[in-house]
């Protein structure tokens, strides 16, 4: 008999439910007995001891469907150990819980902040499998992470979108991607949407150099520009900034987000017409893709499988086109950022894509 | 031997193209010999004598490709008898072109502000023919634009994607849906994506009462709730002013659009946590989809079957379920507007949508 | 109080599930006490007392569902008298158990065979409301049903798919559409995908009509050609066929379906390379497009309005874009087919399609 | 000044668009003076002279389009040495217009057959880069090929939209996925829709093995079963027996593929109603999903990086997330197939499909 805890954490994305029903499936066709917990909104149902049980049932028809059945919540980690408002240590509240239920393993879904947290709850004695959650695909310790093909869809068809109406009005049009400090989504959306300027947050850009390229466009006849831009990029300026130089800077900032700001550079430098677009939270929902739903099944197959042969402690990853434990201290509080050098980024040069560096 | 121009003014949307190459089809299968001038940039090439000589072969793959391919512009018809800034007579330089080029009718596609000025030409003298198009639906004289159906779908998507990650978060979401001043693209995009408030420029709101059905859903056991706001929704307070009163109210409107509005008086009235997302231009772009496809052909055909027969000085509509032809005079500076009382609405409220009135 | 029996029979298809969604929602809004119960399989589900007691949870998140949450079967009209294989007289047994669970109302969705049987249990007295659900668009009373629109989606992305294929090859190709003996679906999905060459079951093709298109085609210069072929259609010589004949003809016929025949017809005249493709059952099959979604739901809150006012005996319908109560002795036994002179077929050949005629 | 001749030959997929833009703006944005020799419809462009030169222009806006610009053929390889009708040495003729147009160097983009043929071109001293096109990704040297991922993406479709009406109708479907003799699409497609059986040319299968799943869903109450079956799948009968035995008995196959073999021994032995969909051709069409875009476009980059180097004799691959080139002679004549022990296949069956062994 194995008791299972479940939950999934931080901004939600596509497959985790698919990602769910891969651990689930795996264990009920184990033969083993199973009991599977399922606590509400991330750690806050593990905090609270709020749960659901599942059966079979709950996991049947979810392959296809976005969102979490769990529910999801951001707690941050560096409050982590804070007691909450009523005084309750919440790293206490979690590991009472755990015994309490007498599991065996709690299967956490999540990202960069989550990691942070189940590793400091395997560091405390439960045992943890996690699984690499993240439309930003900046997980350390595997290539890929789910959500992120998902992601890449979405925010593609929306420059596919913008392009046909960007050529029709001769416009040079932004749109802003996702993934935080990170640049992946924006790389391959903007490759994937025929985008001639990407700005990333690994690449900080020169207002000038954006500009040049757009006017060389317009000397060989290309009426339109198409920008994506990660909602981290950064000008060259501000990351040459001290932290409390940017902070203070930041204070006052005019624009709703980086978008708006290369936009209005534009706009006074060129007198262009420049639109901005933000496909926002579209990019997290929506039923993933068949990449995603395979992945995110592997993922959870295997994760099923380091449970049965009681191996915890280790995120399951990807690396190098295999499935890969990866342990837990060695994922929480790296970044996989995009090397400015990298081959993709080369590559993407010499398609005729602008950096602004 | 026809001579015909053709030209597409205003924003773009979905099916300019399939519309364009409906006429040319019909001319050329006709039989008799055709020239067709297209203007580029909507009224500007008109005016300043840009063209290209189009043949089949432009209009070959185009049924299924957004935007247009004789790209746009809006020129706005408040200023279309001033001259330009060269001092040169729009009206005139238009007119002028048309019988230099010996044309024997202009095609013209757009929505409302294109139809004024095409009527200002028909007064001219010159024979015009019209095709309905805008995402927005608001033509007189017409049940369905080209456009319209596309930008549905797309503003679908977008509240279907958020969907998931609204239920994931409990959250409050809110997505903004184009359309101007009326609101029959927010309203169907709304039904179809199982939006629960739903708020319209024709339909003035109460936040009071968007409040109370957030709340009412919350008792429910519904954690999120989903709001599709048109771009021109309007609260009850602002519809209450005056012209000049709302004028100087908006010159220090804080927000970026109504949306932020919204969800600005929710927050500071609830605490919850909403979010806003835009979709933006993404919802004039894209492939248009085959309701559209076919509609715009449709369209298109019969524009050329009226210029076959010399009939001159209409716009080509569709009225129950027939095509009809529309005198452009009644046609121009009307509005078709979503009635608060109509057919539709009621049936959204039986479902349980409300409008926060 | 109300208590309500509702039932999906016949084919399923998009927009079953948001129908069933929208009556409910009504009721429920209406503050009147309800009790649904869903009959399972459709008929088969009356006849032998299967259902499902509904609340309203039932009908959250199913507005954008495919398929029907009651399940369907087809059960043949020409047999509903004869007694089932334990001689049970099942019109009898329908009767008894809307009357064992005391129904004020039936509520039933289907097509063409399911209107007949409903209009026979009007006729012994229940009180029925119907819902037009097809993917034929082949219901008399009704400019639309519900289905159709969204097969129209699918069965166009399949020639989309084809016509890149096609082109790269330089081949002819056959998609085959459903729509058993109506060719709605096939002559607005030809429309929507640019097929040159439209086959439907109520204009009869003479297959030399057909090869004169390929061959005028590639003196054009037009490598390859697509062909749209309802799934009923039916050449020259069949349609001149006594019913004895044709049916004779049939017992013999040595393809899977008309496409194979006209395909093997024209590569026999020809040398052609020809290839079929037949989506089939996907046609009916995924999440219901918006345009389904919305329509849907209005018949739903519509149906929903006659049952709170105790109107019996109608389907709700569309006419002329007014929603519309039709008298079910009207319906039944009636089919809505394609006028081989209708404006909209005229229009396709104004645009250069074949119909073979 | 680099003459750089191009050509697209076996079946068409998506993203070779793509790939060739992304050659060809390598090139050019090199600085280098480039001549593109676009040969048409494959070798056969090569070995009859029939060229486009192509400019910057062709590959404005093919990012996003399906099948290929330069038309394509098969030409079996079996027979390139053998004269053509005209006595034509086909081998010789290619040589002579490689050498007549002076290339540096021909780009060939195909999957197996065409790197047999590449291969021996390259033994006959003329320079070749290769590009790795196919749905089937069963090109021996690399992880990944082009195409097979917007393919995917289709025959998931099909998988998706047949699930709603089978679990509508409580029906076992079989979903046909292409392949050829390789099962690497069916895997995914059917693991991604959820398939409860999949059939590989890998795996043989037992009929009552397939059966067996069948009913043991049947018990655990699932109405339907749906089957993903590649187009080269085989029973372990078939398996066993000789080459001579099996195509002796292919001759009086009486069934048009081997979905239907399954579906008749299912129906035969269970009664079940059994149906079967076919994609076909859907499967190689429309655009090319955003991974697609990116794969190919970066692998395009890469040929242009080695043409300009003057590397030649290889096939632009992907091995480990890695690009890399591999020698033309290692690839020709070999097919990377589905492991039956690979993990991909062990995590599958831990998820519960049966795979009918």
């Amino acid at each position: 008999m194995k008791r299972i805890g479940m939950l999934t954490s931080g901004g939600d994305c596509q497959a985790l439910n698919a990602a769910m029903r891969g651990v689930v499936k795996t264990l009920y066709a184990s033969g083993e007995e199973v009991e599977i917990y399922g606590f509400l909104d991330g750690y806050r149902g593990l905090i609270y001891s709020k749960f659901r049980m599942l059966t079979g049932k709950d996991f049947s028809g979810i392959l296809t469907k976005g969102g979490t059945m769990l529910g999801t919540s951001r707690t941050p980690f560096k409050t982590i150990n804070d007691p909450d408002e009523n005084g309750l240590n919440k790293v206490e509240a979690m590991k009472q819980n755990y015994y309490k239920l007498q599991l065996d393993c709690l299967v956490i879904l999540g990202g960069n902040g989550t990691h942070k947290t189940a590793n400091l709850l395997r560091e405390q004695g439960l045992n943890i499998v996690t699984l690499p959650k993240t439309i930003d695909n900046d997980l350390w310790g595997t290539d890929m992470t789910f959500g992120f093909q998902s992601a890449v869809n979405i925010a593609t068809d929306a420059i596919d979108c913008i392009h046909t109406t960007a050529a029709s009005h001769g416009r040079v049009f932004i749109v802003e991607v996702m993934g935080h400090k990170v640049g992946w989504l924006t790389l391959n959306a903007g490759m994937a949407g025929g985008a001639d300027i990407i700005l990333l947050p690994e690449i900080p850009y020169d207002i000038d150099k954006v500009i040049e390229k757009i006017e060389e466009r317009d000397k060989r006849g290309s009426r339109f520009t198409i920008i994506a831009v990660a909602e981290g990029a950064i000008s060259k300026e501000d990351a040459a900034l001290s932290k409390k130089e940017y902070k203070k800077k930041m204070e006052k900032y005019p624009y709703p987000s980086v978008s708006y700001e290369v936009a209005a550079a534009i706009q006074k430098k060129t007198g262009r017409e420049v639109r901005v677009t933000v496909p926002g939270h579209m990019q997290r929902g929506g039923s993933p893709c068949p990449y995603d739903r395979v992945f995110a099944s592997r993922l959870g197959a295997e994760a099923g499988r380091l449970i049965l042969e009681g191996q915890y402690g280790f995120m399951v990853g990807y690396k190098n086109r295999e499935i890969v434990k990866v342990p837990l201290e060695d994922v929480a509080g790296k970044l996989k950022m995009v090397e400015p050098g990298a081959t993709i980024v080369q590559e993407a040069k010499l398609l005729g894509i602008s950096f602004g560096d």
